[in-house]
């Protein structure tokens, strides 16, 4: 993990949650801005590039969604795994869920959402409007991309030695996968 | 891998598909049937259990899915990889692709759509009519599910040493992750 967060293209961007990592989102309006884990979060299009994220309509992030009309998305690695499962824990509307949970964050280039610092990859998202919001769907475009440039680079993974430089897979009450060993097969029809 | 299909409980069951695994969706109508792969397919719901799975407007699937209202959800293992990768890769309006790509079949609990023997888990699903369905999004209310007794068990997945006998998770260009080290975190708040 160089730290270094290099540009994605965005016409392949939602590739960076194809392979079905946990996610963290993140939301600020008004002065107040939180962070929740979102397992079910995954691409809707390629371009433009869509995604779709499930938020319970009761949680304090859809509030903060909804009102703004943004969201940033972020793919935490291992390193990440005790933030991710406590932000998804807790609600944030009590106090300031960054400081409780020791979570750093930077400046979105195109949204006003805080992003989480020391991701693998991170999305910036305007809120699509849809009649599906009653189902918890909320449809984003990405208007922003780019990953940590040590595992992600020329539109794919390259995860090392490090064991806490993987994305991770949450299964339930606290287990995880680790992203696993990768396999490439032909691609001829 | 056992081979034995023992049922998941329902209210539990879109946990099937939380760590994110590729899928693959089968669908049949009036004669025809159908297996595609996607990796875009996730929960929406635990109770009554609901996903989201997206699947282009163009697609044969989509005829099948859309004129029978039912499809079939399973996730392979790495065994399966290659099976799954060609099932998103070529069209199955021509000919049978389950016979093409040499993919056995068995009959569903609940829909008329065929099960891909040899996954992991399998979730049978009836479609729930949305406005959506213009950004390819379909939702599925699923009515049985059931997962291979070897590899998941007690509502966990217990992978073993098998390399083959894991889920799978597709980057692009034929590039797959298996679900790699699990790992478990205390989830006191």
């Amino acid at each position: 993990m160089s730290g270094t967060r290099s540009a994605v293209d965005l016409e392949r961007c939602t590739q960076l949650l194809g392979h079905g990592p946990v996610t963290l989102i993140t939301s600020a309006h008004a002065g107040r801005r939180n962070v929740m884990a979102a397992a079910w979060a995954m691409p809707l299009d390629f371009v433009p590039p869509k995604l779709i994220v499930i938020i319970d309509a009761r949680t304090f992030t859809r509030t903060l969604v909804d009102a703004s009309g943004e969201f940033g998305v972020q793919v935490p690695t291992r390193a990440l795994a005790a933030q991710t499962l406590a932000a998804g824990s807790v609600c944030g509307a009590a106090d300031d869920k960054f400081e409780r949970l020791g979570i750093e964050t930077f400046a979105a280039q195109r949204i006003s959402a805080p992003m989480v610092a020391g991701c693998a990859a991170w999305l910036e998202c305007r809120v699509i409007p849809d009649a599906s919001a009653r189902l918890d769907i909320v449809l984003g475009e990405v208007v922003a991309a780019y990953a940590d440039a040590d595992i992600y680079s020329d539109n794919r993974w390259h995860f090392g030695a490090d064991p806490l430089a993987r994305t991770i897979h949450y299964v339930a009450g606290g287990q995880f996968f680790a992203t696993g060993e990768d396999f490439s097969l032909p691609t001829t029809r």
